[in-house]
């Protein structure tokens, strides 16, 4: 998702407007916005001093760590199921 | 991974210092802070007029599209391993 394409769907995150343009659905956009506004606030109330520009850098750290690790978990089921097809 | 924990690694994200603060080994928080740094750059060559803040925000959308995805791939290919150990 960009901000340079075809559907432009407008949502609010941490009280900032922001106009997502890309080809996922709208309510897929408003899913995923409201997962990142969710992680922001969470992450915010244990770090009260942070600005809203390292916030956000460290809610991307936060979301990028548990995609790495659901990563992982899925080349493992990958590799299961493949020794499974493979007997 | 927050800012309130026990070991602490320091990473440069976007030209700014970050203390990373989790159970993860540094060579992860390196990992997962390089791949945050690189997406942020990425998505700046397409946005030129973002704002570190806005560009941070939509960086962690992005990666939050990408884990929703990946996580629905898991869900389909567990399914299909459970399907195979029912048989």
């Amino acid at each position: 998702m960009t901000q340079d394409d075809k559907t432009r769907i407008q949502v609010k995150i941490y009280n900032q407007t922001y106009t997502i343009i890309g080809q996922e659905s709208a309510a897929h956009v408003r899913l995923v916005s409201g997962l990142v506004d969710q992680k922001m606030r969470d992450i915010k109330e244990n770090n009260e001093h942070l600005d809203t520009s390292r916030l956000a850098v460290l809610t991307a750290v936060n979301v990028m760590n548990d995609y790495i690790k659901l990563q992982e978990d899925y080349e493992m089921l990958q590799r299961r199921l493949q020794e499974k097809e493979e007997k």
